[in-house]
């Protein structure tokens, strides 16, 4: 059984938003042993949903549409649907009941243009959108189906959790899809290929295995489909438990998880703490631990210190150093992850401190340049870095490295 | 003139990764009147991305590819484009010097899967990719462009921005794209429409007006082509000033920037500081506001205060307070806005305690629930959310409303 995703608005062709839907949905329809096979982004365009549309029914079975709802897109997708299946509108009581309470309860008067949207092409099935005024609406035709939601993330997802998939698997009897993820550090795609040339050769044809590489790891993704999990289960952990044998220093994680969540699951396990120094990341790093559920055991908190002051208000940086070395130092960062533990009371602290750029470059410290430090009961670790121009990737790229260093002291200090 | 964009791996369509590249791509390529037509992803299967070619050559003058290259992804994108332009294979000397520089660099030995990066379709151009083994390849063929760039982020964005841009507009003779954004907040898109619907009425058929709605905010994007800048901008702003005039309250900036960006520009303006301290945000809303360039002169830093300990210890909350009334209450998120002015030293402060989920909820707190504060000179005002049971929603719409709030306190208080 295969599906398509559908993403329908100007707002992702002229790259205004990214379009988040598409992997969420992909993401729930892969658990259920749904396979995507496209994932196509169009404009508010009647024709170019129906060509969209047409190509997508040729290749799946089940075709999801996001976006192109709503007042003031003209309801696009609805219109166009109403065309795809030669159906008329029929105006949907429980939807206008829906909408008319929902204006109600913000105390906001009802406009024709509010009303419309309880208008439906009147072959579909309504699926009531709790979360927000526009209609999910469900086609069953031509064997195939059809669903049409709201863009909005939030609206979205609770549609595809309550409703969506629950339908879609009673609709169809689906394989199952059995996939195995290792999460690895601290070595290159072709070196693991070098390392585990052998097990990937021994693989029978219905397993793949996949190298996905991302700022420093790599996931190692074993992937099989079948009528039954048990034994897809059992033939993929066969290999995969090979594959964690020969690579056993580089494994972080044996399923699919971030780099953040391994590390928080180890400490965890240890009843360690942690707490975060940052400058130039501005509390990435504290934002990519804390969107863990139950990340609270492990994690504290920490301070964001842009300012000198808050620097040695809240970290206990000295006046001195920061005169003498400046903000982006070596001494600076140590001094701010020594002064986390001993503030903020954790077993582990992580600081950084850079030049996230565009501006702000030295002759001898250019933009990019980036201080991070890990500080224990054993002492501090500091190493530089230079991610280049760009500010959002040396964001990005500060915290993977930050987080690769957490996990070596972790690792180095386990016993 | 219109270009596709085809992204592909596995990866993107089983939802392990959100395809940011494509949006990054159609803003570049917009901003040099390049129209996209289509995004579309597709897996690392030599049939698929043959006919998704076939269908964006049949659409578009442009073509660009990312993913699909490196040694474990057998390098499929490259075979493909090879077999599509029925082209052979040369090993390119350039290429081949620079993946061995790199493995030089960092002291690796080359293995023969390394040196095959440098094998390429003999009817391509190289763009060498500084950052990276897998170079980008370059296809002139029946009058249109293909472009395949490697699917790592920053790779795919210097190989934009330094080689392929400039020869896009080298290539072509492109137009002039005008957008003209109106970043609103607090007032529905429905509302919007009916009160400017008669300036709506009056746009000549080449103004598109579109409406962008998310999370409390509304942003209206008027949109042109044409020849040449000065006339286009020249009509847009005629019609964009009319709707500012209209819905003068609700315009919170005059271009297409972030909801924090607008903040901090009305804040620099003033020579206004801000600080933040959150619990359940987790350094998200510190985060979105350290995404922007310069924001140093407005923000001082903030606290992560996850534990009691650091509620009590960096933002000086009450132990009688916690004690009495929960993390979660309104008497805690205020102190700890209080508590931040005062330990930071800012004129403005936002606090944020909630309950992120997915467990935590009490009876009377359900998941879900969330206080927020913003303190300044005179005073401390301060509200309640409940935004449901999804930990990653409720982290953003928390810190949306969070923005919210404090864009209104500093335009109630501004003179």
């Amino acid at each position: 059984m295969l599906a398509e995703i559908i993403t329908i608005g100007d707002e992702i062709l002229i790259g205004q938003i990214v379009d988040t839907n598409s992997a969420w949905m992909a993401k729930q329809l892969n658990q259920i042993g749904m396979k995507v096979k496209q994932i196509t982004s169009v404009s508010d365009d009647a024709e170019h949903i129906m060509e969209a549309l047409r190509l997508a029914e040729s290749r799946a079975d089940v075709i999801l549409m996001t976006g192109g709802l709503g007042p003031t897109k003209d309801d696009i997708t609805k219109v166009t649907l109403a065309k795809y299946f030669h159906m008329g509108f029929r105006r949907d009581e429980e939807t206008l009941n829906h909408v008319t309470e929902i204006f109600a309860r913000v105390n906001r008067p009802m406009i024709e243009l509010n009303r419309k949207q309880a208008d439906v092409p009147d072959g579909c099935t309504v699926i009531k959108n709790k979360n927000g005024t526009a209609p999910c609406m469900w086609f069953e035709e031509r064997g195939k189906i059809f669903v049409s939601m709201p863009g909005v993330p939030f609206e979205m997802m609770y549609l595809m959790d309550d409703e969506i998939i629950p339908r879609i698997k009673a609709a169809f009897k689906l394989p199952v899809i059995y996939h195995k993820t290792i999460l690895t550090s601290g070595i290159g795609e072709s070196f693991l290929a070098m390392e585990i040339e052998a097990i990937e050769n021994s693989l029978p044809e219905s397993i793949k295995l996949a190298y996905l590489p991302k700022l420093g790891q790599v996931r190692l993704r074993l992937s099989t489909t079948g009528a039954e999990e048990a034994p897809l289960k059992a033939a993929v952990d066969f290999y995969a438990q090979q594959i964690i044998a020969r690579i056993k220093t580089h494994v972080v994680a044996e399923e699919d998880i971030a780099l953040e969540k391994a590390i928080l699951n180890f400490m965890e396990e240890r009843k360690l703490t942690l707490s975060t120094a940052e400058s130039c990341t501005g509390g990435y790093i504290a934002h990519l631990i804390t969107q863990h559920p139950g990340c609270s055991s492990v994690y504290e908190g920490g301070a964001v210190t842009y300012s000198y002051d808050l620097k040695m208000s809240l970290l206990g940086v000295k006046a001195e150093t920061l005169a003498n070395y400046g903000a982006v130092s070596e001494e600076t960062v140590k001094e701010m992850a020594l002064g986390a533990i001993k503030n903020f009371k954790t077993d582990y602290a992580v600081a950084v401190s850079g030049i996230a750029g565009p501006d702000g470059g030295m002759p001898d410290k250019p933009v990019g340049t980036v201080w991070i430090a890990v500080a224990h009961a054993k002492g501090v670790v500091s190493k530089v870095f230079n991610f280049g121009n760009k500010r959002t990737q040396n964001i990005e790229r500060s915290a993977a490295a930050a987080l690769s260093m957490i996990l070596n002291e972790l690792r180095q200090h386990e016993d």
